[in-house]
């Protein structure tokens, strides 16, 4: 048996979350996979801290993933090395990516939420494998091009611009030849959207007294494309500034994750009269597309025509302030948390 | 000079329209169109009064048609005849469908906004031309087929499921092979919906203190499309009860028409979970299709397969009180006004 640090869920919540909604344990693993067991036991590299997680820590939400058990450890995406291994599939010192636990070693039994990372991708930091190259980064290249289906000129808002999927939205949207005006919370972001991840515009939405007054201010003609990362008064605002046949990609609803009563979005009527096509969706509908997405994504990186920017933590202990963090805007670009190198 | 009654448009208001907000006034009219004019004079018969309108009482609403004008004749969709020419097209005793204003006679110069009806419809109530045959008959049309993508078996819901749009929806989905329930505002609606259109199920949304409830009770798998007349509390239960992959027609919001201070819609985070599509449209986006909805739905309903209620005011003076009574559904069926039988 070995020691086994882990981040464990202590039970359903209401609100925001807090540190304090999760608590530091020290567990015991067996660092063995049983034989016929087909089990494999992978060590824990980098977590993915991210919105939807916060879905997880209600009890009976109608979603499209189950709650977190109270009293077991936290999921979420990470990257890790395969240790131990009963599946041939898996060999021992595979780097893999997929939904694992919050500790230091997990045992995987549904190995097939375990995709390899290929070699050739190894001049990539091995942490974009749950940004850039993952499901945020997979988020934004489904939601573009799948649902907002874009056209060269058209104009393009995107709130939460630099986080984890919207600043590949952005920069999806340049290379497409479209005008990309990112909303984000804080002067750094501002300035990051604008100088180094190629937005025409952006803005402090903190700032602004007046969200529609903002648009209209960056968007004179409309907006032909909103890719809506935060629901609520932004969401409201841009539906009064969308053109005719606009296009409202539902990606998250960051504002209102951790608000049980939430804000009421009274603007829904020029949906009629714009005639509106606004969808929710789920990168996990669009797997098809996974590989054309990473040979894309990695060909615009590689020629530098992308890039993608972290915020890492350090440490396992870290984790819990790096996943409420999010809901306070404190992030700046995709939070990760790194537990090992390697 | 004729005498020329008119229902005059006062001025911009606030709130649900009342009838002091328009009046009879006594006017006169030249029965002759002059020379080189290529205007048109029409006796007007039928006459539509529509939810939209609503919307062209108010001053700067930002919408696809212009307001009225105080101190203005009311314009809307009416059957006219032709009583004098200066456009060759058009020959006295032609009879006509289009925009029209809310008088005995009509001058119209924009003749392109009038279609002259073809013989061979004549055994069809001539008022289904504004009706069945006109915008709202087309708007389901169009909205069923090109926005709600249907498939024979879905669960399809209908809200203002009586009236002049919603009636002809519940019929072709149910044509479609479709499972449809409606909604609407009393008891007698709701059997009309059930022993003469054919509608599955239908309740009344009044008696119901949970409309949730209803609508799980109804469609205990959810719904996959639901075509909204009314926005409102009815659009956020809809929005709790829609399967993976719904398909949501925001067709009006009339219980959202007179508010000022609209209601907030609070359940669209279900747009993600499900992925739900929720698009809104116009009739004339969808114009070139025109034709085969006439064909379409002229064979259904000689066939005996489709069926058209009409709530028939007579007079121009009744116009008023039939146009605010859309506001407390006061209306059975499509509602029109009967000027002159010829």
């Amino acid at each position: 048996m070995e020691q086994n640090k882990q981040i464990i869920f202590k039970g359903y919540i209401d609100g925001t979350p807090k540190e304090t909604d999760m608590e530091l344990k020290l567990g015991e693993i067996e660092v063995k996979a049983p034989k016929g067991s087909k089990a494999v036991l992978v060590k824990n590299l980098y977590l993915s801290c991210d919105p939807y997680m916060r879905g997880r820590m209600r009890e009976n939400y109608e979603s499209y993933i189950h709650p977190f058990v109270p009293g077991s450890v936290i999921e979420g995406f990470g990257v890790c090395k395969v240790v131990e291994s009963d599946d041939p599939f898996y060999k021992i010192g595979d780097l893999v990516v997929g939904l694992t636990g919050w500790e230091e070693y997990s045992f995987v039994r549904k190995n097939e939420q375990l995709r390899k990372i290929e070699h050739g991708h190894d001049d990539v930091p091995l942490s974009y494998h749950v940004g850039l190259l993952g499901m945020a980064g997979f988020t934004a290249y489904a939601g573009f091009y799948e649902v907002c289906a874009p056209k060269r000129g058209d104009c393009v808002f995107v709130s939460a611009a630099s986080g984890a999927v919207g600043q590949l939205v952005g920069q999806l949207a340049r290379l497409h030849g479209c005008y990309v005006v990112g909303a984000a919370g804080s002067s750094q972001k501002v300035s990051l959207l604008k100088e180094k991840l190629g937005f025409h515009e952006a803005f402090n939405y903190k700032e602004e007294s007046n969200l529609d007054a903002a648009l209209k201010r960056c968007f004179p003609q409309g907006i032909d494309i909103y890719f809506d990362n935060v629901g609520g008064a932004m969401l409201d605002a841009a539906l009064l500034n969308m053109k005719v046949h606009g296009r409202i990609a539902v990606c998250g609803m960051v504002s209102q994750q951790s608000i049980s009563n939430r804000d009421g979005i009274h603007n829904l009527f020029t949906l009629i009269s714009k005639r509106i096509k606004m969808q929710g969706f789920l990168q996990s509908d669009y797997l098809h597309l996974f590989p054309q997405f990473l040979e894309h994504v990695l060909r615009e990186y590689k020629q530098g025509n992308i890039v993608y920017i972290e915020d890492l933590n350090e440490g396992l202990e870290s984790a819990p302030a790096a996943l409420v963090g999010l809901f306070s805007g404190k992030n700046v670009g995709k939070q990760v948390v790194c537990i090992a190198q390697d």
